[in-house]
């Protein structure tokens, strides 16, 4: 794929901005993988003056999104300004001039999708939505790709990280509704208006989506059961705990055997020893049961700008891949001739070492003078591990060491294994810190 | 698309016969959802008088490969017999064939990807290999795709069921390693020969694959730093626990800032705080963090016939569309021009409801009478919740309730919302049974 391909960019706020960063910054990581390079064309924004980041493509700028739409140069379009009145104009002009959509707009295609996804059809050109679902999780592609050979038997999901943070501080802080709604504003993770939010119809226009993937029909929003988080008390959440339970905001759609579709929002009790029960604060996650994948979870950043501008360049390399000419190559390619590992030597962490030892005076001190010159911190020593058997001669001690490279620790651990009062080679376990 | 693609298999045992069975099960859902319409044309197997499954479709199978290659009507060559020779046989000449390749084999790909990925560019005809790493869980895909605009900074996973559950069994059951290999092995989840699941090979393998999709180049494994779990014993167990982690077969993969790569993959504390820790038996999970996308995590079946064949059949439409004419279109298009959503009346589960209550004697007969003539059970009565409060007029009254239709319920609280010592609407929760 040689040709650059023209984006135009319906929206600059936070998630507009995020895409625009992310292409500028990985343009090369991108081009590279994927063969697709793209270029940003033409940007509508509502407040032309808006102080904006260092940098901002402000050139590109215009207040009529017909100007990105209608520009020859702009191949794909990306609508990110949110409702359901302009931007379904602007999807339905780009659909209408051949040009791909990519849309976060999950309000857009759960209320007018059906429109939509028709006119998609009769111009042979798609719509893109990963990011209208649970941010920067991939769960629009595992359906629609991942799974598609698969009936989905349910889906059960913890999808407006605004309800799950409020939720989680009423269980955890023992906050009042009303408290924990004010702490999620203050925090950003709520809006001044926070109504969509928690009344349960952010999170249901997403299952409304899932449940179209995965049944392949549209769904009038009217149909849909839908309650909100407004009326859950502490009370409720003290009771729940009591009775092994944790109270989430959970979408579920399930199919019934005769063919129908089961779909409902509303605060529900989950089991504690559910996976779901210990997604926390603005994280998203969604379970899926396929009949032959059996169970599968994903879980990520359900909003914020550089996880959902994730889904949105996913989904505009995606788009762009439909222009190429050798798009029959979709297989994974070595996009380096080489790259360099870095040798075991140079990794670190902390560590736990067991040592085998014969328990005589003097054994700790003769360890620790070696680690200590080594320059080898130890944050904690047990020793010896089975002191309580009379008969061992032969103990285990444990030791607790600092952060320092591998390769100084092995050194280090010959020198120690020399030692008379060390019976075997140390047993080595890294202690990692998953951030 | 038009066309029915021909799919060639090498190897009809646990996971070929699984794509095959899923392949026949949902065919009509495969070509509503994508248009891809598939027949399986040629098998190859290495005993053809092994007895299969009813139905299997025995006609089609022989003992030769280059039958499955060379057949003219075979369109996607799938290789699922497992090994680097054989295998590297089938896959170099269904490629210089120009048949797109499916396989599931990371020993392959990891040992002799090189000269295979080097193979696919010059046929220009793609390797799919999502059943390769994690079975039923679309992480190639999510690596390859989903992720493409980011830099990825770290991926830690647990991607050896066999070893995982051998260190689960360690850790709640206190076996010692002999034991939990025993039982591993009687319950199927160990081989006979389970040295490549327990020395970290098989781990290491799918490590090396997903770091050569994430940084591009091709890993040589003799560089790669590979130790089992074979020197786990109780006593790191214990001691990890003690100091808050647990104990897992990780492999780690993070990009320095110099641009090299960490690989390694060993048994290694983890905090038992961490997402990861509670992955547990023969699942498998992979934690990402992408530069944009912040921390997400996969978490699924990581083998077995269904999940695996689910991975598999994936990539067989995949590569399927690339044999579309209209390739351009690779959005979601609905595939069912009606469909019907369950009443939410007719939906049921368990539930908690709230009442609000004027403290009084016989309140409870009264709303468990009417529960009684609707044919609700009652499975907990909490009564009333602040009787501490001696001034309370108004008390809350919890009722747990077994599994019944939405419809009913709604009804039934209607009717007790109408006795006079009930305050105001109901609160309902649905109990969800997840699985």
């Amino acid at each position: 794929m040689n040709k650059t391909l023209g984006i135009g960019l319906a929206g600059f706020g936070t998630v507009g901005t995020g895409v625009w960063e992310t292409l500028e910054r990985n343009f090369d990581l991108i081009s590279n993988r994927t063969g697709v390079r793209t270029e940003m064309m033409r940007i509508a924004v509502r407040d032309i003056n808006k102080s904006r980041p260092e940098g901002a493509p402000v050139e590109k700028f215009t207040t009529d999104w017909k100007d990105v739409v209608n520009d020859p140069t702009v191949d794909i379009v990306v609508e990110l300004i949110g409702g359901t009145t302009t931007a379904f104009e602007i999807v339905e002009a780009a659909l209408k001039a051949r040009k791909p959509v990519v849309t976060g707009n999950k309000a857009l295609l759960a209320e007018r999708g059906k429109a939509l996804f028709a006119l998609s059809r009769e111009m042979n050109t798609p719509i893109h939505f990963e990011a209208a679902v649970a941010g920067g999780i991939p769960i629009i592609k595992a359906v629609q790709d991942s799974f598609v050979g698969n009936r989905i038997e349910t889906m059960a999901g913890i999808i407006n990280g605004t309800s799950n943070y409020i939720l989680e501080r009423m269980t955890d802080a023992g906050l009042g509704y009303p408290e924990a709604l004010k702490e999620a504003q203050e925090l950003g993770y709520a809006e001044a208006d926070p109504t969509l939010d928690v009344n349960g119809w952010d999170a249901a226009h997403k299952a409304i989506l899932l449940a179209t993937l995965s049944y392949g029909f549209s769904i009038d929003p009217a149909e849909v059961y839908v309650r909100g988080i407004e009326m859950v008390r502490g009370i409720d959440i003290e009771f729940a705990k009591r009775l092994g339970f944790v109270v989430k905001l959970l979408c579920v759609v399930r199919e019934h055997e005769n063919g129908t579709v089961e779909i409902r929002t509303q605060p529900s009790f989950i089991p504690q020893s559910h996976v779901l029960s210990s997604v926390n604060g603005v994280f998203n996650a969604v379970a899926i049961n396929g009949d032959a994948s059996g169970e599968s979870l994903f879980y990520g950043r359900g909003a914020g700008k550089g996880p959902t501008a994730s889904s949105v360049v996913a989904d505009i390399v995606e788009a762009a891949r439909g222009f190429a000419q050798e798009a029959g190559h979709r297989g994974f390619l070595p996009y380096q001739t080489e790259g360099q590992l870095v040798p075991i030597e140079d990794t670190e962490t902390p560590y736990y070492v067991r040592f085998d030892v014969t328990d005589e005076p003097g054994v700790i001190a003769k360890i620790a003078n070696i680690l200590a010159d080594a320059g080898i911190g130890i944050s904690g020593t047990h020793s010896p591990v089975n002191a309580d058997d009379p008969d061992a001669d032969f103990v285990d001690m444990v030791f607790q060491l600092h952060t320092c490279k591998f390769g100084l620790l092995k050194d280090t651990l010959k020198e120690i294994e020399a030692l008379n009062c060390v019976n075997s080679r140390p047993v080595v376990f890294r202690i990692e810190n998953l951030g």
